[in-house]
């Protein structure tokens, strides 16, 4: 296999600039999609006092999809946000926290009252395609919270030459913008290239990245050594599909390379900690490598799952197709778009068809009732 | 915190030679430890008839510490060596297979034996220091089996100028020396140095990486792409410790950089039925990242708990202590002098000793019994 012009990973030693680095824990919010939003609510409080003593920076709490995501029929975590607030006001009396926004389902006056109850930022995720419909709620959210950050989701999924038009009146009062590898896709090269635009643009650039090839913590510290400034991480990797960058790793590599800024010893404790605590969502190893090299959100894996095998076809014919058929990100749409397309192509090969039927009964696609309203609503509202 | 000079991290894109990567599967080598060497013979059999079937170049099965590792006191797999190799000619009609050897305990003889078996490759593991004492041991597996790689275990204890020293003699028909991230300590910074000088003294260098600090996949691709012919994985990165790079991961980013030379589809489809079938041990995470930073072998961690223990400190000062006294890797007698230096350290410090002991019951540390036969003689072997 010839490698020339395809070095996305050599490393250099090189670097000419100066960089400051943040460390963002999210693990009790990214986490809770690995307890299926139950968190033990003892667990919460002595984690809360323990990174409190650390020197961790940011700590992110709440429900995985964001605040009220129970308004779209996501399900509710069994601490809802007041209570949240309130364990975090017992416990990080040293440390600014905050929680996880969308504007689908979260109201402006929701993170005004947690404002007031103490929640110092606020990250709003949403795709860069649909900034432009919502800076009004940027504004407004900006007017009510000391910090907002602007999450965007599946980052990879839109060109970054995109990104120049789609973040175009961004209020200047934005605390920072995020490039995230929702698919956990990206190589360390796509990193390097996404942050550095997003820094021309913003002063403030963080990173979010998912483990799903493995490359959740060098994607992170090459945010970092390209200018980003929050890098977010999770104690034991815990998060949605295959989890994310360990922060005690990402602890760990800064006191090598550097100094033990983040006491990696403490957060490698934590990390155990939070290892013999909980019991974890097991994911589908096969579905998370698909996703991450096709470019597909976990989110819609049971919706791939379900498609592909009424149309008797392999998941990842599925979802390929489906990019090839979206604009931007793959979408439930786009799913069930390909679906009909692949059973119609089916249909035009007779003897495709027939051998397919021998093993496993195929039903035809109806296009009015491709996917239970269920799975379209909890796919569409995916973080 | 000022990062100018450290960066071991930046990507590059540029790739100034044309590289070949072969990937080589030690699930059902490595992947043993996670199974505390037990493995269902059903799932072998079909895991190896599947992988027959894939374009993965190169296959490692038997004990994780090496052929007939019992005879050094280490628990025995269910499936003996011989069991290994009727499997494996039962199943592997199309791949090369092999297994694993360490002078200590692998009797030549059985390398002869498995050969005439079915066997085309061993790897041979020891550290940098030892290969001038085994030089012999080495020449006379090259006239045994067909294809004798040198596995240089714990590869980064010892500083790479020392390798061309250490190395001399190594017989020019050995098939390929291995860089071995032991301790899952190495950045890609560090992969690209180690492989770079072993290529300047073999035609044919492979790497070994684990993943402590979640930089097992990219320090395997920084291996590939500084020259490396061959790189290990496993699936759902099955191993010893934090395990290591996932080959389905690996088998994705080749597909997404170059082509899909390794299908990494079904190597998805195998890393999840290898999830789903096997029950795994839990390693303890702060461990295996105090292991990584400060660089001690895993194997080495329950006598790093018993003596930390018994002389009242953490197991990270232990470590540090071991690392610094050591002259190459740390092992056990370092890891008893650092306990006893410690121990002594806190008699000289009467009052910083009676408030750990207010803490934790303090046993002074004898010299003479300062860990049970057992302990020393199952950390010394650890491969």
């Amino acid at each position: 296999m010839s490698l020339v012009n395809h070095g996305a990973f050599l490393v250099s030693e090189e670097l000419t600039e100066k960089s400051n680095l943040a460390l963002l824990d999210c693990t009790l919010r990214e986490g809770s999609y690995a307890v299926d939003f139950q968190f033990d609510e003892g667990f919460v409080t002595r984690l809360l006092a323990r990174l409190n003593e650390t020197p961790m920076p940011m700590v992110e709490i709440g429900h995985g999809i964001g605040l009220e995501a129970e308004r779209a029929g996501i399900k509710a975590g069994n601490i809802d946000h007041f209570r949240w607030c309130e364990l975090a006001n017992e416990t990080l009396t040293k440390k600014p926290w905050g929680m996880f926004a969308q504007p689908e389902f979260t109201r402006l006056s929701t993170i005004a009252e947690m404002t007031a109850r103490g929640m110092s930022f606020v990250r709003v995720g949403m795709e860069p395609d649909r900034v432009q419909a919502n800076l009004d709620y940027l504004r407004r959210a900006i007017e009510t919270c000391p910090a907002v950050y602007l999450n965007l989701m599946k980052s990879s999924a839109t060109p970054i030459e995109d990104f120049r038009t789609m973040l175009e009146g961004v209020p200047e009062g934005i605390a920072g913008v995020y490039v995230v590898d929702s698919y956990g896709a990206m190589l360390p090269a796509d990193v390097r290239r996404y942050v550095t635009a997003v820094s021309q643009m913003f002063p403030t650039v963080g990173f979010h990245g998912h483990d799903n090839l493995g490359l959740a913590t060098v994607n992170s510290v090459c945010a970092w050594q390209s200018g980003a400034a929050i890098v977010d991480g999770t104690l034991d990797g815990i998060g949605r599909g295959s989890g994310n960058a360990p922060v005690e790793s990402l602890a760990g590599i800064v006191n090598l390379i550097d100094d033990d800024v983040f006491d990696y010893r403490e957060m490698a404790k934590l990390a155990q900690f939070t290892r013999s605590s909980l019991e974890l969502v097991v994911d589908n190893r096969m579905m998370q490598v698909l996703g991450g090299v096709i470019g597909i959100h976990s989110g819609y894996f049971p919706l791939v799952e379900q498609l592909a095998e009424r149309c008797g076809t392999e998941p990842a014919h599925l979802m390929a197709t489906a990019v090839r058929l979206a604009e931007q990100s793959a979408r439930p749409a786009d799913i069930q778009a390909a679906a009909e397309q692949i059973a119609a192509d089916l249909q035009r090969l007779p003897h495709q068809k027939d051998t397919l039927r021998l093993d496993q009964p195929q039903t035809p696609v109806d296009p009015d009732d491709v996917v239970t309203a269920d799975a379209i609503t909890l796919a569409k509202i995916a973080a």
